[in-house]
């Protein structure tokens, strides 16, 4: 709807997508959530075009195309009805292992998740006891001759079921500190059981008890873990938003196209400001975070702080979307609720962005000045 | 929390209701929400313990115990974890058949309706093209011989595949005319079809093809059957509030527990204000929506009109709940999207309520006395 | 709009306070506002007609009539265009002397007050150091023989220029202590400069200099103060309530009255959703608030706690006024910054009611239990 | 706070403002708004600096700087405590002239509004029965020979009775046509009654009985008035949107001081996310208002469409300054009621911007496509 500009690689992406977005429409993302399966088939035809490496050197079989082209990927699939998370996982978990891996783990395992054949899908941070809270793990690592042995009990992990890599936080006593686990080399030590989400994110709950590993598995200085994680938040939050804007689009896309043709009362329903206003204000606030969105990209490239930014991007997107979802069950009314009309869908996924306590904390703090306890 | 003044026949229903509650916890609902499958074991015990003759004389079997034995049934089902909506259909749908069925009818039938013998769950009224604008059907009843044959197209009809009554609303040369419908003595000319929602309603469309009724099926005056559905929407709407207001004290419970037990950061989440402040905001207008369902009953009592008093009802509730849900993602974070704690089942069933623009339209005209187009 | 189920003594009021407020219509608070004056004229007209001895028990002038008179004549004047704010304190700020002061002083004050005679119009409690804590006064008061030495500097105190008599909170070696301070007895020690504010509020900030008071202008025990004071807060809080469900009415009326009056491309604006749904959200707002301040006075009367609830009926209230008069800028466009119309005049008198963290702190530890840093 | 990317052009306005801003200080505009003044000396300083011409062609002695600076200008002076309410209409309601005026029209008066010696401050549309509907005047002009002979009732005329120059809107029989009114050459036919409004803008109704015009006053051709005035639309939005944003970044700014310096309960209040949060919110959606207005004035230099975009940009605005003001009060408390400190100055203020119900409906039409009635 709205004039957007972008350069010529992101307008390449958009059009590069449009047929797979065409084969693995709305209905096909319906399946996979009624059947809560993993989207295979779609992710393949992804991982094919080679978008899996849009964060991984050249040197390491990626192609380098850069946060814009991930985000415009991420919100066109969410766009057209689909759901981005296992793309948008497999493109940014990776960039913790570019950013601060051994060239040994680089030239092991990029190349493989650059192309479909080694999924990397999660991290293994959150615990029953820490909330969000990463820097006071009781998950731990202990230096055993060369190696660790490592004891963990992690929550709702994504995709833990379905993926070969993970990146694991465990307390070590330098302090917090990454390992990257291939699960094809785990045994019964590391143990899953799936947790039922309201969307279709393939959650686990991951015990490991006493499980090896070689020192050369750990990313970064032991006692580094939290600070080379974190230096991937920026992007995170920038591709969280995406997601959240396609899926606001999306969700406009529908009400709009149904208020223009629905009729009631011998009426288009469109006509009626009771409907058109709750999407107008949506449609304000989506345009809005976009523009976040871009801006806190542009704070990078500059290589400027964009810290704060990015969880402004992050809160504003998020907000939006489920202002929308809302504008848009007025907007259908009882066909809302249906799964044959996605909106109930779209309003389930977008439930996984809108707690933001730990953003606005970050934002009164970095943003606004404002005092800590 | 709050103190609620109960005149002592509805202190008793919650009493009477405990062990039922107790028996039936959320998990119970959460299984049958993950199944789609109607709580029979749960409905019949409440419909063996008396409620469902709560609306129907005395004579036909029932206890006529009133609107405010329903509200508090039907609140404390939620508040409890539950989904009281089949028992709210089947005390409140036979109304109509209450004030406006002929004696026969109400021999035939309410008595089974009061026990558990005759499930009367639905009112087939919306249509494909229709809208919420029930005044405009296309579907037909044509008078033949001493009886109908009626054709019908009908949407979203919660519970058809688990009803034997349903009401049935066709467009006879009179007018809008109401039809008891014996799915019983119904053939293959009745055909259904599921349609999947994002709660767990049981929802069908609904096919009939040149059905052949006798007059006696009729509720009412041919013609004025509209007139006749409508007396019930005062109690339909507080009935509606009501279980919107247990579902927001439901999540409202759960929340205050989990604030305060649940620790981040060394300190119980419940001291974050911004944890507390959208729990108060919520649990102020739930207790506000509280007060003005029982303003409606009151009214009713004092035989007074409570059309646009049980809408501004209607609509504080359902609005307290959406903000209630909203309130308890923030506090639940990530869990919040776990069905083990039934706080995305309550949203789920929360998006029921939240369009409210022809009730919207209604306090405009009657209570302000705005103007319409 | 509403209907509202008085008792006949409030009908009473009602019907009695007519004449009052045609004769002091808007234009006369729009005069008082503009030249930043004390409504005199109207102060005395209520004050003949026996209101302001509402809490005074007979034995002492009063009519001791309760709270149930005082909120609906708050918010008739309100409602009526008026600003209720003079007669608001001096009914309610003599209730500590009521309940707390010696017979000497009740005797002497009290039927002063009851009449025209004597206005009693302040607390000064609030410093410039202090905000909302009144647990931590920097304004002393030593004793010295058998009277006491005060020093003090009061900030934001209504009305200080026009009442005799006021209730001072300054710390004694017990605690917080109360005074009743007659300013007819006062001289050059007692220092006040006007605060000009949004609203007409008549405020000083006020400087005590070594005055001396005798040991009979304490009221209730020293180091009791605090607790004296807060005894009255439930009724102020329902007052308030009621002044602002007074104002949130006249803006509903006049907004009303405007949409059904008003043409723009030749329909009536009140016939437009943009028009209708902020106006009828506002609406329900304001009659759940008005519910709830019934209900406080109900658990008053039957002598229960209404602390929690007291603040709810306040925040609902002042809530739904702020969003009234949003409402009804959104009505009346450009006019309704017109001080002609009002409109702008009760947007600015609402903001007095609208900063409530500490009403929430208060929910949210004495209505939902949760904890405290 | 937050990192803005300005042009160098921009960056040079803010140093170059610096020193009038400091002279000018709140306390100033305090003043102004207390005694209802034009300001005078403010206004002829910022003339002087050369930015009356902002949209003048150097060759009619202007700068010719275009927007940008312009959208800067206005936001900095509001930003600073002030009102850019006076600079913001000498810069750009001359625009229409620049775009439409004859030569003669531009030779004459163009190089004096440039310069501080011709004050031309408002066009004079509004009437009392047409709302913001200016395609339907009641006012009229009658062709007279080679003149004009015009009948006028307008209200809520900006500075009407402190400009030399206004832009006059009458129905002629070719439709809405546009006069050039300088006020030096009229005489009692041109009658003005003060309207007093929340905000200082010097409003006043407008009376033109049978006053003659010369053809040489028309701008633009007969009929298409409101064509020419619409051109300028995009830009006053613009303008509009810098306004509020200035307004809300000087409330964050205030709050956020207050909020690092103020204790209560021995601790800064700025600690309590009570106080974090609006503020927070607040500030992500001035930063995204932000974006929004850049956004526009990226597509006015690219020559595209932009008209939906600036509605949303004003609306976006709007709404931000609306919740910051209301944070800032929750910040403040009783001190942010009080003149001295200015919040509720700003708060009036932003009273002026809320009323966006025209503009929801252009974007529902032209971004959303919408049907209308």
């Amino acid at each position: 709807m709205a004039p957007t500009r972008l350069e010529s690689a992101e307008k390449e992406v958009r059009a590069a997508l449009g047929p797979a977005l065409q084969r693995f429409g709305p209905d096909y993302w319906r399946q996979q959530d009624a059947a809560k399966t993993f989207p295979t088939e779609f992710f393949d035809v992804i991982g094919e075009a080679g978008y899996f490496g849009t964060f991984i050197p050249e040197a390491y079989g990626g192609a380098d195309a850069g946060a814009r082209v991930a985000a415009v990927l991420v919100e066109e699939i969410n766009r057209a009805g689909g759901d981005a998370a296992s793309v948008n996982a497999q493109m940014a978990i990776c960039r913790t292992l570019v950013l601060h891996g051994s060239d040994a783990q680089k030239q092991r395992y990029l190349p493989g998740v650059a192309s479909v054949d080694i999924r990397f899908l999660t991290e293994a941070a959150t615990e029953p006891d820490s909330g969000a809270n990463m820097s006071e793990l009781s998950s731990t690592a202990r230096r055993d001759g060369n190696g660790w042995v490592v004891n963990a009990g992690k929550v709702l992990i994504s995709f833990a079921a379905h993926t070969r890599l993970m990146i694991l936080l465990a307390r070590a006593e330098e302090g917090t500190t990454l390992f990257l686990l291939d699960l094809d080399e785990a045994d019964e030590r590391v143990q899953m059981h799936p947790i039922d989400l309201v969307a279709n994110r393939m959650t686990s709950s991951l015990f490991i008890d006493n499980l090896r590993l070689p020192d050369s598995a750990r990313i970064g200085p032991a006692g580094e873990g939290l600070a080379c994680l974190m230096q991937g938040f920026v992007i995170r939050r920038v591709l969280a938003a995406s997601e959240a804007i396609g899926n606001a689009r999306f969700l406009l896309d529908r009400s709009v196209e149904y208020a223009k043709t629905r009729k009631t009362f011998h009426q288009l329903i469109g006509v009626n400001q009771g409907i058109q206003y709750p999407l107008v204000q949506a449609y304000a606030k989506v345009e809005a975070a976009d523009l976040m969105r871009w801006d806190v990209l542009e704070l990078v490239d500059r290589g400027e702080d964009a810290v704060p930014r990015s969880a402004i991007a992050k809160v504003l997107a998020s907000e939006a979307a489920w202002e929308t979802a809302r504008a848009a069950l007025t907007t259908f009314g009882g066909w809302g609720l249906a799964s044959d009309y996605h909106i109930e869908r779209k309003l389930r996924e977008g439930t996984v962005y809108v707690f933001n306590n730990l953003l606005m904390n970050l934002i009164a703090d970095r943003a606004l000045g404002l005092p800590k306890k």
